[in-house]
């Protein structure tokens, strides 16, 4: 029944919600590394592509702590986010704004996923899922400081490139 | 030709994407204040309703500044975000987690403008557009302010109440 819905069941949606994400980021990072231009944005995604090796296997490891199955269910959002980065990559392509164009699109994927794990650390907190929160927000911290590294290379570097 | 393609083409598309968002949020945001449970919650998406006008105005007067049509370009990663969003409403209606949700939802949407600002005042400074990178930084800290108000609203008062 509808009326019997908490936040636990909201937590499990939204858990194979940014499951079904990260296994998708999994699959656009290294063509992103392989478009990108500068030799540190190349590093950046590829060192990045590890870390979502290690955000999948934390979400394996919640499911466990919560004993549900690992389900992926499919996000729109993430779908829609990555489609417009691939069309980036074909606009830009050849161009020295290629990789300003491509660091957009994945701070835009990094915000999702800020959203998501803050959403989820406070659920988890709230739920008194001390362990789940704890490994929940591990990867929250590695995405903000993911998309801080972004911005550094974005100023540092391909912004004035791609002016 | 794609060669001559840079920064300034980048913001110009940039700037489409998030004219066609906040258009879609001026339209989902009184469906959610309607959803809403909480008082406090109805009231923010109220006021953000608000705000999003001022958004869009100030995107018109970017246009004008940069001399080129204010056009929206449809931006699958909003469409995407809305659609999960309005899936909250449906799945979750009648229940004490509902506003969990839409906070949620609604703190995805804020994070997605939340990038995609972000970013384009940063290109802006960089191409020496201060008076169009001044209108977009006071959209992108408003942007900020509800997310911090929404994540306020979610830990004093939703989600105990969706627990």
């Amino acid at each position: 029944m509808a009326e019997a819905k908490n936040l636990n069941d909201l937590l499990y949606e939204t858990l194979k919600d940014i499951y079904f994400a990260e296994k998708q980021i999994l699959t656009a990072l290294p063509k992103m590394a392989e478009a990108a231009q500068s030799a540190d944005l190349k590093q950046a995604f590829e060192t990045h592509k590890g870390e979502t090796e290690t955000h999948v296997a934390r979400l394996e490891e919640v499911f466990e702590l919560i004993g549900k199955p690992a389900q992926q269910k499919t996000c729109n959002a993430i779908l829609g986010i990555i489609e417009e980065g691939k069309e980036v990559i074909v606009e830009f392509d050849g161009t020295d704004a290629l990789d300003a164009g491509l660091i957009a699109g994945a701070q835009a994927v990094e915000h999702y996923e800020i959203s998501r794990y803050g959403t989820m650390v406070s659920w988890a907190k709230r739920l008194g899922m001390d362990e789940v929160a704890e490994l929940l927000a591990q990867t929250l911290d590695e995405e903000e400081t993911t998309d801080e590294l972004l911005s550094e290379i974005a100023e540092a570097e391909v912004n004035a490139e791609a002016a």
